[in-house]
């Protein structure tokens, strides 16, 4: 099996500016084309100590792949230390020079002097197209040594790596390893991986259960000779640990929790309409993140303010002095108001604390009410989020369980009921 | 000035399954410190290749900071591979065992022998008590040279670090280094380094530009004996660069943009509500990010369809006939109708296409039109951006356009408008 490194390149992930998510995500894919990662570093932008980097990785593994130091500034210096460190020259790529003038033009400003810089490419060598930024991707190979040069940006490396480099590194991997997800929400990763028992211990596939944003997850992994062979060890393990986890699975491999309810929408032909006060556009915002959202999400609103939930939700006075808004009566109110202003077949509401201000010992930050309304019923949940101190997280988790009630509130609908439903709505 | 390595260790980190975001915590932290990270490297749990990153850090550095291998599993070895490398033996402590059995007590079990492993430390050394965890951290030093293992799990490292590593290295550090980042928005980084110009080539203060998310910044960093020292000799750089860059700053350090739009409508007493089409309750989400956002955030509506936008926001039927649901006309209706709705002084309406259905040669992917209105103004803005593949990032960026405006107005914004406007707004 051939042996990779990563090198990031930039100051300022030494200085603690950026997280290196490039690290992570290309360790993940060179996982799955079963080339091994035997390091990762990162150095800043400095000619001499990344020259040596270079020169080290090289002599540790076949492949090293950069990330950084490819844009147009003096303080770019990846590509021009790489070909100098493999004695490869550098030439102006014509082709890329018009790609770049036309990316400035096509911004109605000419291109900077520095920039021309970007269409420097390696004399041989492989070129990666960038459909995101300036900064083209390079291979170069030689005594049996590969260099990948790629862009820092994330939004230009991830694109760039699974349309170009991922085929292009595939003729380096011996066999194939293949990777499913199974998502959960609701449970936690203990729990889980009791649940997964037998399977955490196994060789090929190999199962393990891992957290992130408040989901649990399982991530299956088999190796074979061809695509086939490994999905065929997957498949059986797969199909029971969907079945040991039930209703706890929102979706496998890359969908998302919000990708899920709107296909689950779509397919159950059925309208959204959200009210949010503390998650202040989040629930909407993920859904709206998926393409084809349009065809069940009605309306969104957000409201802070008392008189908003009247004005625009027409929550009562009754309700908002007796309970207050952070309660299960304005949450279901909410809930009722968007569904019927947005006409829709649902409506969520939710009302809480995202903090770090505004909690009492009664309702402390993290605490939210969330609604869902139908033309016949309603539910209404009670949500304690554990890490008070982090109101991004508070946001994120509450929105996630909003979503959470989409899921299982459309998976158990039967289209008898939006029948019903349809019928009632024309007699209101 | 003391230099320093950060060595990340498990298996786990190369094969991506975690995000490392130890390294950047003490990458912060050490720049705090006034000690210069050269490099961080990643290895997995292998004792031969963990001793040889050991040994090639200690040759470069004068500090190596490790972070993980510290538990109480075989796979555990970064402890037993440091003290090696130094020549140091292990010894068990007989109060760190007590400390172990009581942990375990505490919860009701009793301590698996696996853990007693934690319990050996360094012969010699200083060791650093773990509040959140059963494995203490450690600091050896010997010919000058220093390595601090610390725990993985961030939840027990960054206490570790901050209460007992932070005060112990500052013995380490001659001095401080301090940065401060400049902020822009609608200036792409490398006419932004031209405006920067004679500063990128500066020793101390170092200026150097990058670019995030559709952002250009530009960090300084100066060193000096003492934090006044190093922020007279950043003082004076940091003014000209605001002057030079003038009103494409919108913010210093951490700021975000929608930070700044925040905290400039709570200073200018302004309020705001939000309509938006293509970007799903983005902006709201993003305004209301920012904790005390409720002094300001009246409503935010999300319409996607026209008849939405004509229910809940009261756009006219010709404008859409006429024009489009994708039109300066119709962003301008929805900007007023929305500053109708929530009593506000500033309506924002964004109208455009996220992608990638949905475009068409008039319209493409990625266009939109934002419109900003108070009380006796208009203004509306068409915006096309560049990734169109990227629906996220046509969401994001379109977002960020609209909080610029925002941003833009309530700078220019005076108090003595402001009474107008209530005047007017009280006729109406």
């Amino acid at each position: 099996m051939p042996v990779c490194e990563i090198l990031s390149v930039g100051t300022e992930l030494l200085l603690g500016e950026i997280l290196n998510t490039n690290a992570q995500f290309l360790s993940v894919e060179l996982a799955d084309l079963g080339i091994s990662v035997l390091r990762q570093s990162t150095v800043g932008d400095n000619p001499r100590r990344l020259a040596s980097a270079v020169k080290e990785a090289l002599e540790r593994s076949d492949i090293l792949i950069t990330t950084g130091g490819l844009g147009p500034t003096a303080d770019d210096i990846t590509k021009e230390v790489c070909c100098e460190t493999l004695g490869v020259k550098l030439k102006t790529d014509a082709e890329i020079l018009k790609q770049l003038e036309d990316y400035f033009l096509n911004r109605g400003t000419s291109m900077p002097e520095s920039n021309k810089k970007q269409a420097l490419v390696p004399e041989s060598g492989t070129i990666f197209p960038n459909k995101n930024g300036t900064a083209p991707g390079f291979a170069l190979e030689k005594d049996g040594k590969c260099i990948i040069m790629l862009p820092g940006p994330p939004r230009e490396i991830r694109p760039m790596f699974l349309e170009y480099v991922k085929p292009f590194l595939s003729k380096h991997s011996d066999g194939i390893i293949i990777t499913h997800t199974v998502r959960t929400f609701g449970i936690g990763e203990s729990a889980m991986a009791e649940l997964a028992g037998n399977y955490l211990s196994g060789d090929n596939p190999t199962v393990a259960p891992y957290a992130k944003d408040g989901e649990a997850m399982l991530r299956i992994g088999a190796r074979g000779k061809t695509r086939a062979e490994a999905e065929a060890l997957c498949a059986p393990v797969l199909k029971e640990l969907l079945e040991v986890l039930g209703d706890f699975v929102y979706g496998v491999d890359s969908q998302s929790l919000q990708e899920s309810v709107v296909n689950l929408l779509i397919q159950k032909n059925l309208t959204i309409a959200i009210a949010e006060s503390c998650t202040g556009g989040y629930v909407a915002k993920r859904i709206t993140d998926i393409p084809g959202a349009s065809k069940v999400f009605q309306c969104g609103v957000v409201t802070y303010s008392d008189e908003m939930k009247k004005i625009i939700l027409g929550v009562s006075s009754e309700v908002l002095e007796k309970h207050g808004a952070i309660s299960e009566q304005t949450a279901l109110e909410m809930a009722h108001g968007v569904r019927l202003l947005g006409k829709a077949d649902i409506g969520i509401g939710i009302t809480g604390i995202a903090g770090p201000g505004g909690g009492t010992a009664d309702k402390p930050v993290g605490l939210s009410f969330i609604a869902l309304s139908d033309s016949s019923s309603r539910i209404v949940e009670k949500v304690e989020v554990l890490r008070k101190s982090d109101r991004e997280y508070n946001r994120f988790y509450t929105a996630s369980k909003a979503l959470d009630m989409l899921r299982r509130y459309a998976q158990e609908f039967n289209e008898s009921r939006k029948s019903e439903n349809n019928n009632e709505r024309r007699h209101n």
